[in-house]
């Protein structure tokens, strides 16, 4: 099953997407899914339910989709968790994780427009997995405790302004990574025991049609796992918090690629995940 | 007159202390002071119920303080905005104001406990002057027209651990401010028109009595106006959102003063805005 948010942006409306393809309201089980619905079982209660058939089938043409999960408490990124990511930005692998955050009033839906912000020159897709939380993870005794506490994965697209990030902030990236639309999230919510190896995901990204990133998430140089018990020694992080893992190779800070402008088509996907697609507009 | 926020963690009730330092319940006029409050004009309402004789006393001895708003959507912070304390850490001021993320998690009420995270060796204080937003801000024009957006001031302890700060994250900053408890956040919101001159206060902090910072707002390197001008080119703030506006020199991170150690008391004050007390303790 996948969950999904689908209606008005701050008007969504909580849905499952069931194993025949049929999407039912999920509003008889909670006003919507975020951090309280996910840390009150609503993924094993969702799950019972359609078991029971107690969910109707919704009528959803035409509904836009928004992100699967309510706005977050704390949107946090890994920085270059991806050797050869971090080898095209001239960096050298990471030894701990490195984390920055965005604002969770970034985040959209999946198909939502993005916007160039005003002034800049250089804006750049990240395809990324998203690890949702689905219990509060503090001081987390072992890597292999952390995956107890994720409530499931979706597609992230953490759009970046370079120049904002690099020259505009004395070197703090998240200048360029709060613009409005910068973190498109979703189509789905696909609950962490359906994905078989988080961990052997194959992610990429286009631009208008062309190849852009193509990567696995076995080249992840922090798993999962790692990132959230390294995340719980520092911060507490709640259900409903949203991480994004990182960026593989691929991105128009390389040189390899142009920036984006307005009129472009970005396309992101990750394997089992789902796609995601954007069209660019100036702000 | 101030808003205050009085109850259990979680569980705060909205009150106002009135011009005769009585402390009236806020619960007639809304559930709590938070980014709906303020953008509905709450500020001069609250000021009209007060005229009118509108809010009935409160009760609240032995009531605990906690943060003056509900949990903000976004906290952002200004690095190295006093040229002092630039010095002090190393750096040169910078030519643009620099930004970085808390959690908004972090935000804990002015006199509860700070909590030393495990493995700290090197947990630092810093009094800032906290901006709230009060309408939401995007591309404004000048700095002049930012003042509008905001609904008023507080006090803020910006608690920073220096080595996850520096030496964690890849020089990323925010794994050293997103620890539990490191946003002591009030007592008061203070409005703004209450404010006569945000940019000549005197604030301070001190730990187990003996000073430590010790300046004026007049030294910052980045106006109020000029930041939130600045902040709405690159992100949209919301009503209820938190600035950080960075803090003078007089850190531990200086050299001169030890870190904070578990059972040490921390005060910091703004002129105006109050007075922050929290003593340490171990995580």
């Amino acid at each position: 099953m996948k969950l999904v948010r689908l209606g008005d942006p701050g008007r969504e409306r909580p849905a499952v997407i069931d194993d025949r393809g049929t999407i039912r309201d999920l509003s008889p089980l909670t006003p919507d899914i975020d951090g309280a619905f996910l840390a009150a079982d609503g993924i094993a209660r969702t799950r019972l339910a359609l078991a029971e058939s107690a969910l109707p089938a919704l009528e959803a043409e035409g509904l836009r989709f928004g992100p699967p999960v309510a706005r977050p408490g704390t949107v946090v990124c890994i920085g270059q968790n991806y050797a050869a990511h971090a080898a095209e930005s001239g960096s050298t692998p990471p030894t701990r994780p490195i984390i920055f955050l965005k604002p969770p009033n970034t985040v959209v839906g999946p198909y939502d427009e993005v916007e160039i912000p005003r002034g800049s020159t250089k804006t750049d897709w990240e395809v990324e997995l998203a690890v949702v939380i689905g219990r509060t993870a503090r001081y987390l005794d072992s890597p292999e405790q952390a995956l107890e506490h994720v409530a499931g994965y979706t597609v992230s697209n953490d759009v970046s302004e370079r120049d904002f990030q690099l020259e505009h902030s004395g070197g703090q990236w998240s200048k360029g990574k709060s613009c409005a639309t910068f973190n498109p999230l979703g189509p789905y919510l696909v609950p962490a025991d359906e994905v078989p190896d988080v961990q052997d995901l194959r992610l990429c990204s286009s631009v208008n049609g062309e190849p852009r990133q193509d990567s696995r998430t076995a080249d992840m140089i922090f798993s999962v796992a790692q990132i959230v018990h390294d995340l719980s020694q520092y911060m507490v992080l709640e259900p409903g918090d949203v991480i994004n893992t990182g960026t593989p190779q691929g991105v128009a800070l390389s040189g390899r690629f142009p920036y984006l402008k307005p009129g472009d088509l970005m396309e992101i996907e990750i394997e089992g995940l789902g796609r995601q697609r954007q069209t660019l507009r100036s702000s």
